[in-house]
């Protein structure tokens, strides 16, 4: 059960084989079904959580109603609400499973509890936290700047498990179309082919 | 010189004397005239760069040759492209200085050597990763989902130094702008009041 994340752990840092030990033991794993909420707007995230299986979307309720996707995230990766989890202020998201999930989650005391055990896994979180930021800049720059079809085209090219897992109109939240648009798009891409 | 990047410090974690001094050691101070390149696409970014005085854009130039500014930085700020600080591999970006500026700089070297000699100070870049990472996820919402006149008041709302400090068309390849359009929702919020 702990093989992948101690992978993961070990791509970042070469932990002995006790602070991996150290790591398990206090790393709960938990079950989710499809279309379950782990947080919700105004909730307080209480968690990182690492998916060993299944799929997951956070987003956010903008004022007029519309969803935007922050993030697709599948097995191998990592999934919270960064800022509401460590300031312990309410979140501006909501994070659902778009699959039945299996996932290994930190609590704000587990996380602790490790960091005080172990420090050489601070590294590790910001490793991570690095990691979604250059994903998150590079984003930026291709909102601002790139046309409906690259825009596309880019995701297909970035994420290409995605697609064939989560629904159409959640592809066109994550790249700020309608999901007429999206369905637009993809026709002149068929089109031209 | 090193009393407010002390100050910075310390908000993040309770470090001794000792553990600033090693900072300290380990900061060198430079200076630059307005309009020079502290970074230009393609190099490699050897720095984090805590600004004591002045005001720094960084940018990046889209295939189309417009400019999009990721970030204004003034006193009190660190700047740096951390991705290609950490993966020492080419900058997308472009960082500039926009004023006289006086930086405290830490190389790829000492970064290494002061989270060598005070581990702790993982938590203090950790903590200001998330925080760039907390305001990036906000502005891509923001992006994404407000109306330009939104956008432009939430920017001056957000950052009201900044507008007295740089250009309008600075401002405009913020928020994903034109100039001229930046100009007419301008026009119109003054017509408005």
């Amino acid at each position: 059960m702990f093989e992948k994340i101690n992978e993961y752990a070990l791509r970042c840092m070469p932990f002995t084989p006790q602070d991996l030990e150290k790591f398990d033991s206090l790393l709960q794993k938990k079950t989710y079904p499809k279309k379950s909420f782990l947080l919700q707007e105004g909730e307080v995230c209480q968690f990182e959580a690492y998916i060993l299986k299944g799929c997951i979307r956070s987003y956010h309720i903008d004022h007029s109603g519309a969803e935007v996707t922050l993030q697709f995230a599948i097995e191998d990766w990592w999934v919270s609400d960064i800022t509401s989890f460590h300031s312990q202020t309410p979140s501006v998201m909501y994070i659902e499973t778009l699959e039945d999930c299996e996932l290994l989650i930190l609590t704000p005391e587990t996380k602790e509890k490790l960091l005080a055990a172990v420090p050489g896994f601070e590294r590790m979180f910001r490793l991570m936290v690095q990691r979604n930021l250059a994903q998150l800049q590079e984003r930026l720059f291709r909102t601002i700047s790139t046309t409906a079809v690259e825009k596309y085209l880019d995701f297909l090219n970035r994420y290409p498990a995605i697609p064939q897992r989560v629904a159409q109109h959640y592809i066109a939240s994550y790249l700020g179309f309608s999901p007429e648009f999206l369905s637009k798009v993809r026709k002149k891409l068929s089109a031209d082919k």
